[in-house]
C-alpha cells in the first residue's frame, strides 16, 4: 500500500470565533452562526471581507431531526455572504464539524482554494430531552440502538469494563468532573460556568430558604456521591458524568500558509490532522479502547511529526467523563490503565503538566453536537495565542496543541494538532 | 481576489458501479452499497483490493429522516472493509454524492490519498409517499417549505414563469418525458425501462381486459394529455414530469492521475469541477435560471478549459421536466429560451448533436436522492468508455462529458466534466 499522509501545501489558521454555548431557545442556526461568525471576523488581525473567502465547509450532526431541515451549507453560505460561492455539509455525528476543518484544509492544500471558512452549528433546545434522545440515537441505530443501548448506556458500559479491568471506580471519574468545573467559570462561552462547590453554594442555599437540611457536603466528591443531587443515568454514570444538551456554533477561517502574513502577524498551523473509522462497540474487541482514535491519533502524529509527549494540551471528547480518562490513553498521553491514575495526580489541571479540557470541556461548555469539534479547534487556537484570559494556561511558552473529537459510539475520530511556530 | 482553480494533482476514474435503481424494501443501504461496490470493483480492469483504498465519501442526503440513522460513513467504510480508514459523509441534498465525488477529487489532488472510494446511498421506499414528502421537504423548509411550496411545487412555478417568458407550453415539457422514456428501456439499471409506447400499450391492454374502452392514444402526446393517466400534481406539472421515489446506491473509485496505469488501461480523467450555491426561489430574481448552476458551470468550464459546445453528451439533473428544459440553458447549451425549441428537434436525443440524460435521467432511471449525483458520473464513465451497451451514443469518438447535478431548490449545483483523453 501507498502511504501518503502529507499535504501538499500548508494551512494556516488566521481567524476563530464561536457563540456562546447553552440553550438559545429564541435563536436559530442561522442567528448561531452568524454569532460565531463576527467573532471570527472580528478576530482576524487585518479583517476580512466575505468576498474574499472561497467557500464554506458546515459540520452539522441532524438538524433534519432537530429543526426539520437538512441543507444547511448554503442557507449558512448566504448568511454569511457566500452564495454563490460552494458551501457544504460535512455530517460525522458529534464530529461533524472536525471533518469541515479537514475538509477545508484538504482543499486549500489540493490548491483549489486560498481562503476557507469552516464550522459547525446545531439547534437542539426546541426538542424535547426526550426527542433530542431519540435524535441523538441517529448515530448508532442500527447496531447499539437496535438491542435497546442509549448513549448513556454505551459509555456506561465502557467504564463498567474500565473499572473491571483496571481496578479503577466512580470516584475516579468525578476527578475528571471536578476538573472540568474548575475549567469552566473561567471561560465565559460555557454553558454550564461554575464550579462544583458553586453549585454546592447554589443548592445549600435554595435548601436552607426551603427550610430543608441541608446535608453534608463538606467536599466535592460528597456531593458527588450524593443521588438525591447526582441521580444515576446509566450504571455507574450519573448525572455529573454527562454532558448536556445544547444550541451553539463555531467558525474558523483557514488560509494557505503562504498568505497568512496576509491576515494576521500571529498564524496558527495545521501541524497534523488524522481521521479513523470504528465499528462501534459491539464488534469491538476491547470496550476500554477506541480503534478510531488511535487510528486518528497514528495518522496526525505521523504527520505532524510530533509524538503524544510533544502535545503541550488538548480538548479531548468528554461526551462522558470516562470518554475522558479512555482517550487519554489512546492518544497515548498516558498509557492504557493509567489515565485514571494521573487524572488523579492532577495531570490534566489546567496549571499541570498536561491540559485537558480548559474550555471545560463538552462537560461544562456544552456539546451542541455538529459545533463541538470547531469549537475544540477554537480552543486550541485561542490558547495557542495566548488570548483565553482567565483561564490560559499558565505554561508561557505554548507552541502545540490538539483536539480529539469522537462521533457516535466510536464511528468516526479526529485528532488535529496545532502549532504556532 | 485570488482565484487559483486548478487542482495541484490530476485525478481518474479508474472503477464505477451502481445498484439497480428501484423500490427495494427488502434491501437495506448497506446491501444497496454492496451491490454498487461490488460492480465497480469487477470494473476496474486489474481488480482492487479494498486494503488499497485510503477514504471513503459518502453522499447522503437524509437516512436520518428515511431510515432514523445519520451517521452512515462508518458503515459502510465497514461493509467495503476499510475501517478504521477515514470515512466522510457529504449532503447537499440531492447533490449529496456528487459532493462527495468532488472531495474525493480534492483529497487526492492535496497528497493526502491516492486511492479514495466514493458514491451515495439513499433508502426511501421503506416510509409512505406522504412521509417521503415531508422528508424531502428538509431541503426547503426554511424558506419554500414555510409558505406551503412542495418541491412538484417550486419547479410547477418554474415551468410557469418559463412558459410565460418564452412563450412555452407543456407541449413542450413531453418533449423531455418521451425521449427520457426512450433511452431507459436500454439501461439495465432504470426503475422504469419503459417506452411512453410500452406503457400506453400496457394501460391498453389493462384497460380491454377489465372491458373498458381504451382511448385513441394515437401517440404518445395523446397520452401524456389525458389527464385519467398523467394527472396533474402542480400545475403545469403532471405525473410523467417528476421524477419517482427510489432506493439505490452508486460507486466510483478514483486514483491519482499518474497511479491510474496500474488500475486500468482505458482511464477517464477529471477535467474540471465547480460548485455553486443558491438562495433557493425565493430570492432569485428570476424563476428561468439558477444561479448555483450558472456558477458551477462557470468554475468547471473554467477548469478544464472546455466550453459549452466541447461537451459532447450530459446527464443533467431532471427531478421535474422543466428542469431539464432549464438547466440546458444554464450549462450554454442553449441559449435561454431556446432549450426548449433544441429539445423539440431532437437535439438532446441518444443520436441528436447533444444527447441528454442517456440514462433515462432521474424520471426513468430513478432518484434515490444521495445516490444520485454518482450515478450521473457512472453513466458519463460507461458512456465514455464505450460499455453503455444498447444505449451507447453513436457517435463514435466521444472524449468528454459533463454531469449536472442539483440539490433542493436550486441550493447547491455542481458540475462535473469527465475526459477520455
Amino acid at each position: 500500500m501507498r502511504k501518503k499522509r502529507k499535504l501538499g501545501r500548508g494551512v494556516a489558521v488566521v481567524g476563530a470565533g464561536m457563540s456562546k454555548f447553552g440553550l438559545f431557545k429564541e435563536k436559530d442556526s442561522k442567528d448561531l452562526f452568524v454569532e460565531a461568525f463576527r467573532e471570527m471576523r472580528s478576530s482576524v488581525d487585518r479583517g476580512v471581507d466575505p468576498r474574499e473567502i472561497d467557500a464554506l465547509y458546515l459540520g452539522n450532526f441532524s438538524n433534519d431531526f432537530f429543526t426539520h431541515q437538512a441543507h444547511w451549507a448554503p442557507i449558512i453560505a448566504d448568511v454569511t455572504g457566500l452564495v454563490p460561492r460552494p458551501a457544504t455539509r460535512t455530517e460525522g455525528a458529534c464530529a461533524s464539524s472536525a471533518l469541515a476543518f479537514r475538509e477545508g484544509v484538504i482543499a486549500i492544500a489540493s490548491g483549489l482554494y486560498d481562503v476557507v471558512l469552516v464550522g459547525g452549528v446545531e439547534e437542539m433546545s426546541k426538542r424535547t430531552t426526550a426527542e433530542v434522545a431519540e435524535g441523538l440515537a441517529l448515530a448508532n441505530t442500527p447496531y447499539a440502538g437496535r438491542v435497546g443501548f442509549t448513549f448513556p448506556g454505551v459509555f456506561g458500559a465502557v467504564a463498567t469494563a474500565y473499572f473491571a479491568r483496571y481496578k479503577a471506580g466512580r470516584e475516579h471519574l468525578m476527578n475528571v468532573t471536578i476538573k472540568s468545573h474548575n475549567n469552566a467559570p473561567l471561560n465565559p462561552k460555557a454553558q454550564f460556568p461554575f464550579t462544583i462547590r458553586d453549585i454546592m453554594r447554589a443548592k445549600s442555599e435554595g435548601m436552607k430558604n426551603k427550610g430543608l437540611t441541608v446535608p453534608d457536603w463538606a467536599r466535592e466528591k460528597d456531593f458527588l456521591r450524593d443521588s438525591a443531587v447526582n441521580p444515576i443515568v446509566a450504571w455507574p454514570l450519573h448525572l455529573y458524568d454527562c454532558c448536556p444538551i445544547s444550541d451553539g456554533a463555531s467558525a474558523l477561517l483557514l488560509v494557505a500558509e503562504e498568505l497568512a502574513g496576509e491576515f494576521t502577524d500571529d498564524p496558527v498551523y495545521v501541524a497534523g490532522m488524522g481521521q479513523g473509522s470504528g465499528r462501534g462497540l459491539h464488534r469491538s474487541p476491547d470496550l476500554t479502547s477506541f480503534e478510531a482514535t488511535r487510528h486518528a491519533a497514528g495518522e496526525a502524529y505521523s504527520m505532524s511529526g510530533f509524538g503524544p509527549g510533544d502535545i503541550q494540551f488538548c480538548e479531548v471528547h468528554d461526551c462522558f467523563s470516562i470518554a475522558e480518562v479512555v482517550h487519554v490513553e489512546d492518544l497515548g498521553f498516558f498509557k492504557p490503565g493509567e489515565g485514571f491514575k494521573a487524572i488523579a495526580d492532577g495531570a490534566t489541571g489546567l496549571d499541570g503538566p498536561k491540559p485537558v479540557n480548559t474550555s471545560g470541556g463538552l462537560k461544562c461548555k456544552g456539546h451542541p453536537v455538529g459545533a463541538t469539534g470547531a469549537s475544540q479547534l477554537y480552543e486550541v487556537w485561542t490558547q495557542l495565542r495566548g488570548k483565553a484570559g482567565r483561564r490560559q494556561i499558565p505554561n508561557g511558552d505554548l507552541r502545540v496543541g490538539g483536539a480529539h473529537n469522537l462521533g457516535g459510539t466510536g464511528g468516526t475520530c479526529t485528532f488535529t494538532i496545532l502549532e504556532r511556530r
